[in-house]
């Protein structure tokens, strides 16, 4: 479908925030809470959809959200790190995705609010993800019940978390869904040019700025910062989603070629027309509803028979 | 899962029967019918699944059969066109694959039995299909509640049966699935490489030969004979499948990427340990009848509400 001037709204909303930050990650002066919180205005705009309850917790030391369905169904649980180019978000924008989530998988979701840089630069957030994680094992919750969620930034911390599990010989979850992944900070896939202007949202300018604020040094191609230079074996399968308009489409590709080649079980969606992380305008967007459930398809395909113990 | 005895032995049986056929290929003398046979024979011993009825029957001039559930829902239709390399295989080795379909679906099978290379080269394949295809049309089964879908040869013809459809001005069906697809015959994909001899049924030289008598002289190119090269625009929704272990992994890939890219709705779907279309394996292979599953909810989809009338 085209974009309505309903979607086109919240689009204009999103890109004037993250055009508040610019001067930021430029160096220039200005106030980092007033552009987060103009960046997470844009994204509380997205309606919670009615049968979730939502409160704040500890999550072993990181502070997170849990969206609770009506229809919650015992252990299971998905993980969800949010976007926002590693120096703007939290759960508190995406208690629609989260909530819609929650509802089609008849899940807890668990939302941890990872340190941002430039504050916090990488590795904080591979770090946080890890604590969230270790925290719901320590909980008793089994791995074979976890799903682990994430859209731009956060998509690429899907399978940068995975890895990091694995690396510190903890048990993976069943799955992992990636939307809209920034798969590969070197930018070099080829919509980084073919689909500028034609993408909506995102520009390779602004990505650029805000990798610089994110590595604070570290190379690119850090495998834990982009995942398609990670060593994924023995990862579970791996759902990548990706629109058509985005630059970072090429490098969603690759990274789930990465994963197929390296033997992981991979699905890859390509939505025309669709643009960075769609689901959140699910409430507005039929392709977004669309895209979740077809994640919670392939979510509760890897649960199997996971249900109430 | 492991390739357990019984796949091998299934494994060992086709490969037997593609040997056979290669002499033929280099021009060296032989009987097509009994390497023909004898591939068949490889084929038909995948067995049918309960609740289907076969017939053979005449599609406007094609010959083919009809695979019929017991289940079926009015209009529901496959179309599906058979593998084995353009110079072998017919229908009467996918009374197992078509069976399950027809089940999975609740649809009718329609598999035309295409006139084969060397006696018959590309375009016959081609012109045959869409033949089949326009049957289907003027019987007044309406487009939107039909689907395509092949395997390896096959699977490639599922996307040039619908850029030939288009071109020709017809109707499109709701949605294609390519299974295993043998997706451009220029062979550069670096699997070809990557994979050869991972691969257990299919290698770079016996491919090459199977390519040159499809092709008797046409470029290996040529839009309607390596559909990576197609104009795809406007086609329905395409679920591509292979297998990690293909040496045709990679131009699978392209091929789903190249569709992406021209606005086509895309789902691929990257199985490891998996080998060249596996769903024939079905009855012994769980990963076959989970990818049938996989494939007859993408087409069921894309249906809709389509239901009797």
């Amino acid at each position: 479908m085209p974009i309505t001037p309903q979607v086109q709204a919240g689009l204009d909303a999103w890109n004037a925030a993250t055009m508040g930050m610019a001067p930021l990650l430029r160096g220039e002066p200005g106030s980092w809470p007033a552009a987060r919180a103009q960046y997470l205005g844009a994204l509380t705009a997205h309606p919670t959809p009615p049968g979730v309850t939502i409160e704040e917790i500890d999550m072993g030391g990181i502070p997170g959200t849990l969206v609770t369905p009506d229809a919650a169904v015992d252990y299971r649980v998905l993980l969800y790190i949010h976007g926002g180019g590693y120096v703007a978000g939290s759960p508190a924008g995406y208690h629609g995705l989260g909530g819609r989530y929650a509802n089609l998988l008849k899940a807890k979701v668990f939302m941890p609010d990872y340190r941002l840089a430039p504050e916090h630069p990488f590795p904080a957030v591979v770090d946080d993800s890890l604590s969230a994680y270790r925290w719901l094992l320590d909980l008793g919750v089994p791995p074979g019940s976890i799903a682990i969620s994430g859209d731009s930034a956060g998509g690429a911390m899907v399978v940068s978390l995975m890895v990091a599990a694995r690396n510190a010989g903890l048990p993976l979850p069943a799955a992992g869904v990636a939307l809209s992944p920034w798969a590969n900070l070197e930018h070099t896939g080829a919509s980084m040019k073919t689909r500028d202007g034609i993408d909506p949202t995102v520009n390779p300018i602004g990505l650029d700025l805000m990798a610089k604020a994110f590595l604070a040094g570290a190379r690119r191609n850090s495998p834990e910062a982009s995942p398609v230079f990670a060593d994924v074996r023995g990862l579970p399968p791996v759902l990548v989603m990706i629109g058509e308009r985005e630059i970072m489409l090429s490098d969603a590709i690759r990274l789930a070629t990465h994963l197929a080649e390296n033997r992981v079980r991979v699905s890859l969606e390509i939505w025309p027309d669709m643009f960075h992380v769609w689901p959140l305008f699910a409430a507005v967007l039929p392709e977004g509803e669309q895209a979740l459930r077809n994640a919670a398809r392939f979510i509760e395909d890897a649960w199997g028979g996971v249900s109430a113990a």
